[in-house]
């Protein structure tokens, strides 16, 4: 342990391997200055696991380096029994301010929203709101770019930056120079809504507002990057078939990493055992002939395949606001194409397979044509079925309410799989029938 | 066409599902101000295909509206053989930044970047660079919070915020009221380590300077939620088994969206070719015992899944930088406990589901407990193997020099699937040998 003797950065680099111990010890060895900020950058699970280990004393000081909106995301992150106790920590106004935001949920426009910021009145002229400003903004956030115009009532009617208000006349009032078509969020917009007007209008401040359009705080760009990130983190967690494992993959203790995993692996096994069942039902076909149950992981994984393709291409569209529900309909028409064009690839390549090994080690008897026939239309069928499979699950799916991207990959590959038994077999059948079978 | 009369929110809703002439019609009859707001906020490819789209003397007024930056993102979406005519409609200044920053690639610092930014010197006083500023700032971007300090050859001393500026007093010289440790990226840094930067530091800019430490641009935080939006875009497809699509999924052509889809499929199809060996390396033991093959399919899906399941976790925990080349032996003891714990998991439930079948329907014949024990055992095997293989293929594709995220959940699945079958049927063999087989 006599190895912790970090710069900022080395610390900032090995942080997520560190032992708790290891941290407190790199964490109180920098200077003043570089600790602040170290702190500053660490995410607000990490700031929460640090305060906690640190001595008691110590912690009122890194708390109240904290913006209220900061705080709160601490506090969230601390076990029940820890909020009151770090909740004391903060000052009279402070503490008031975080509890008003602990009761917005996390992901949404209210528990992402900053609430200090600057304001102005209207009937302020420019040369007014500066110097009020020079006075005010001492006391203010450092991410402070665009002070908000509002009554008495805080009801908000404009924006202005302070680069508009340095560039304008002295003497023209505020309420000339503001930009009165504010976008503003409701306090409860989710937050992968609230993301998307952010990158539509390209802002780097949102204002949050009441039902009654009164101001409540600012959403910040900084933290938009951090949900965009987060979404899409969760999305392709689903996607692989984990539920979202909340935290980085290292710092998961071992028995949640197995429980996050364990359900979709267990519900997927469940119905992965309908392919017994079906196997089953064709138990006395491949006793005749065993050299259909030779192409059947075969088949099954193509169908899984490009169901995976399918799927994952409409749930990202989806997220990224590019297909709609009442897109169903053209997506069905795009993937009957494409699938059908993708199986007739797969088809020509097992067709060419299966005829090469037969004329090299005639590897499957006489009726090697009609085996070959058979697996390649079950490929088309095959395929065809995944891609449509993969690209309408996430459509119902949605139309029921759920969430898109529970059609993950192994989800389409496992429903595909059931089904291609049915689509070979049954292929096999029309196609064998009167020689092999 | 009568019913394009859209509001801009409308337009921008059924954008990407309208044709090329709805879109011009949509847009011309915007008002101009509309108009303007609408054409900033559509994608650069959206804008190029808009542009052309245009009558060609109206095309001069929609370039000089962008930025230098967007003006060069637009002519990398154009056709080659359009990208002169459009360069020439821009001013004569302009046009040789544009040209400047078609050098970069667009995946780095320097194809991000906006060449307009504010400067001052480090021994103005702050009143002095105030009433600079007030003179300079119309002429420039609308985008600028912070101002560059450099010295006559452009090296980059320090970084004042317009906020800074305002709240100092008038007298004190800027190069005291400055920030002089600025983190700036060098020209040809990547834009993931780029975003990485500004979500650590949460900065809304961030200066470019080239290798003698001169500023060549600034790079802003908006552009940097679009490379985290498109990261994950790029990272999700791969994971699902399908060529970066470049494009919405709506919006690539039905021949486009096949061939990037066919490269992987086929690829993964020749190698799943290695099952139909496989199994026939085992058409004796099938032949012997049927019910064997009845399981194959639940088998390789199991382990299929659970590589799905770690290869994504893995993948997902590269991209966001929380595990490193070096992790790979922290990887795969996490991966050895939760791959033996879920093979446990699903083997207990295998083992139940075949006794229970037995018992209600006799379905496995008189060996059916040596069955259930082959199948228990090999879905521990198969899933220790597949959580084992997804982790780690990421670690030996990066080691390589490839993209981790190539490791796709069908590409884990496809080898778990051939290996899946040796180690059941070899399990089988050591299991029934002297019974069934």
């Amino acid at each position: 342990m006599a190895d912790v003797n970090f710069t900022p950065a080395e610390l900032y680099e090995a942080w997520p391997v560190l032992s708790q111990e290891e941290r407190v010890e790199g964490f109180e060895v920098l200077k003043r200055d570089d600790a602040d900020d170290f702190f500053l950058q660490l995410s607000a699970r990490d700031r929460a696991a640090l305060l906690l280990a640190l001595p008691f004393g110590e912690r009122r000081l890194w708390m109240r380096l904290l913006a209220p909106d900061d705080a709160a995301d601490l506090i969230q992150e601390l076990p029940p029994e820890e909020r009151e106790n770090v909740l004391a920590l903060l000052d009279e106004s402070t503490r008031r301010e975080v509890k008003g935001l602990l009761d917005y949920a996390e992901d949404e426009a209210g528990g992402l929203m900053n609430t200090r910021y600057s304001r102005l009145r209207a009937d302020m002229t420019v040369d007014e709101a500066i110097s009020y400003l020079r006075k005010d903004a001492r006391m203010r956030e450092k991410t402070v770019y665009y002070v908000f115009v509002v009554d008495a009532e805080e009801h908000l009617h404009g924006v202005v930056s302070f680069r508009d208000l340095l560039v304008a006349p002295g003497e023209k009032l505020v309420r000339d120079v503001m930009r009165a078509d504010v976008i503003s969020a409701p306090e409860d917009l989710d937050q992968e809504a609230l993301s998307k007007l952010f990158m539509r209008h390209h802002l780097l401040m949102m204002p949050v507002v009441d039902a009654e359009g009164r101001i409540k705080g600012v959403v910040n760009v900084n933290d938009i990057v951090d949900v965009v990130q987060e979404e899409a983190t969760e999305d392709i967690q689903k996607l692989g078939g984990v539920e979202t494992l909340e935290g980085p993959y290292l710092q998961v203790p071992l028995l949640r990493m197995i429980r996050k995993r364990a359900g979709w692996l267990a519900a997927l096994f469940l119905g992965e055992m309908l392919t017994a069942t079906a196997m089953g039902q064709f138990e006395a076909e491949i006793a005749r002939a065993v050299v259909l149950a030779l192409f059947v992981p075969l088949i099954i994984s193509s169908g899984g395949n490009s169901g995976s393709q399918a799927t994952t291409l409409v749930i990202r569209a989806m997220a990224l606001g590019e297909l709609r529900l009442r897109d169903w309909w053209r997506v069905i028409r795009r993937e009957l194409v494409t699938g059908f064009g993708l199986g007739a690839i797969l088809a020509s390549i097992g067709l060419a397979r299966i005829l090469l090994w037969q004329f090299l080690f005639g590897a499957y008897g006489e009726h090697y044509f009609l085996v070959a026939l058979t697996v390649a239309f079950s490929l088309v069928g095959v395929v065809l079925w995944g891609s449509l499979a993969g690209s309408i699950l996430p459509f119902i799916l949605r139309g029921l309410g759920f969430d898109p991207a529970s059609a993950s990959a192994p989800f389409v590959a496992t429903l595909v799989d059931v089904t291609g038994l049915v689509i070979y077999f049954t292929i096999a059948a029309a196609v064998l029938s009167g020689t092999l079978l």
